[in-house]
């Protein structure tokens, strides 16, 4: 098949482009101490996650267990970080039979009823239980979950040891700063992130707790966390395809995905096109055209409404290519994407790990 | 199943509060001239739409294509429209094939091209063509598609009478008006909606065009165009289940979807949820919390911020039901209902016609 023969609203990828960036991050952590854990809240796809391992990725960082457990159904065996809380007598049912079928999985905690919960769930396990690791979560200053003290950090680390599940370290991921434009602002906002991990991992040191996983970092400052003494793995996810935000913040990788759109309407200046927000997500505000002098003004359920430059002529049936303003939930709200290198398309990938993956 | 053990983040159907929101419209539309085409762009799940029709709907619109190949994929043979424009050799072969299976089928046109194009793909459809229908789409003040002058919509049905489609009617979409929370406002710009399409119908009928199907409205207009005289048939979806956004512009009907999501981490008054914009649509907003007097301030991809009242006493494993501020684009996010009554699952149903459904 060809690009243009493929039924709009796509989520294309220039497999190219992709490529370059997966080499090109593998590249950075070549010679570094820290190694690469893509997460894969951005591509949610088996086939993305398959090149990062290939080129040298230790694993993969989920947001959630539907996403591992999709991964896994994919056939996925390498080592996950779920890097969240689980809650609830479902979850951790679930979680226990991933743990049977993953080499390593390993969940974040900040709570001592988090561990007591995955101790119990360890217990009742069919025997032999399956061997499941715990990061305890710290807030580096984005404050939303994670500890906010030393001692709580090496408390729940303690209760850890002491319990069926295995202690494995920390994470801190400073989402307040990988997004931050001005590069200063964003360097001393990761560097205050990780020197906030850095005290927690040294109290677990002087505890007898010392940390085999430190892990941190975005794509907005896998440079900066990715380079501090310590930190043993990141957990960037974007770079393999970038978004129109992501393209604010840093130009060493390309922009890899577009959502290829059908024009349907036209009115002057005003064209309409067959995406809105069912196919385009909206959180990072206003997507951006690619093509054609063309700028998105507004988005309905599935109409997309764009205003041409001055002198530009576009008619229904012709075909404008959106840049996603945040690519994880654009991504989300498909079941493919159509892998293209040049003008053919090479393969279709399916997009899993989300809807009843919760 | 209890409602208590569904894992989260899930939607859940109240089936009483839905129940009633059908029958209430079927009561509305009982002794009225026009009829109730339900929009199925808000539920898209095959049984929410037979128990539409069983209520006495003509038939169901859709938004695009794939939906009412879902639909048709599911087992409903009802008459639907799609009302929007389709452009682009695939989508036409695809049309095509659904107009061999669905017992009627009927497409929005707004320009020559368009007619053109359905008329050539009938041509070259395998004999005998099946019948497809087309209306002409009047722009009566929204200005997003549709024609926008009399001469202009009495070309149009001109042309598909001339051609191989079969010339149905039209219709008008006052999608500018059906969200106005001020209901003199509201009523004042519906009326002017329809005053303008019944001009383009008046100008049909003076030239010899007379259109069987007159369709338009919304959840918050279908008491207003859908008495006025010659309208045939309305829209409106978003009643079966309500969302924030329309629980402010209309109370006669009940709301009857919520997302029930997990409390994982508490820090004081603010408490973080499992449910972020990967599960929660915020086009129109932030959603509400419908417990506990809890407010969403935030979300994140996979967690949702929330702040309690002061003296509210929530814990990591406590749930929190949120009202979707735009039900359509939340339940697009999904897989499946839970379909509950009073405290137990009686169903799951599938949510399709998104994703790969374009």
């Amino acid at each position: 098949m060809r690009v243009a023969e493929i039924d709009t609203p796509a989520l294309v990828v220039d497999l190219e482009r992709m490529e370059r960036n997966v080499a090109a991050m593998s590249r950075f952590f070549a010679d570094k101490r820290a190694k690469l854990r893509p997460h894969w809240k951005t591509p949610k796809c088996v086939e993305v996650a398959q090149r990062q391992l290939a080129a040298g990725a230790i694993g993969i960082t989920c947001a959630k267990l539907g996403e591992a457990e999709a991964l896994a159904a994919g056939g996925v065996r390498a080592s996950v970080l779920i890097a969240n809380q689980l809650v609830g007598g479902a979850k951790l049912a679930r979680l226990i039979e991933l743990a049977q079928v993953l080499p390593e999985l390993v969940v974040a905690v900040d709570s001592a009823d988090q561990v007591d919960a995955l101790d119990a769930a360890l217990g009742g396990a069919r025997s032999p239980a399956p061997r499941l690791g715990a990061l305890v979560e710290v807030d580096t200053g984005m404050h939303r979950c994670g500890t906010s003290t030393a001692e709580q950090t090496v408390a729940l680390a303690g209760r850890l040891r002491a319990s069926r599940v295995a202690y494995r370290g920390v994470m801190g991921y400073e989402g307040h700063a990988v997004l931050v434009a001005d590069a200063a602002k964003r360097k001393e906002l990761a560097e205050a992130a990780a020197a906030a991990l850095c005290a927690h991992v040294d109290a677990l040191r002087a505890a007898g707790l010392a940390p085999e996983i430190v892990s941190s970092g975005g794509t907005g400052t896998f440079d900066l966390t990715g380079t501090v003494p310590g930190v043993t793995e990141i957990q960037a996810g974007s770079y393999v395809f970038m978004d129109g935000r992501y393209r604010e913040v840093r130009s060493d990788f390309e922009l890899a995905l577009s959502l290829h759109t059908t024009v349907i309407h036209r009115r002057g200046r005003l064209v309409v096109t067959d995406a809105g927000v069912k196919s385009l997500s909206s959180d990072f505000g206003l997507p951006v055209a690619l093509d054609l002098g063309a700028r998105v003004v507004g988005l309905s359920e599935e109409h997309g409404h764009v205003l041409l430059d001055e002198g530009v002529d576009v008619s229904p049936g012709q075909r404008i290519r959106i840049l996603p303003s945040h690519g994880d939930t654009t991504i989300n709200l498909h079941d493919r994407y159509y892998a293209a290198r040049g003008d053919s398309v090479e393969a279709v990938w399916a997009i899993v790990g989300r809807g009843r993956f919760v």
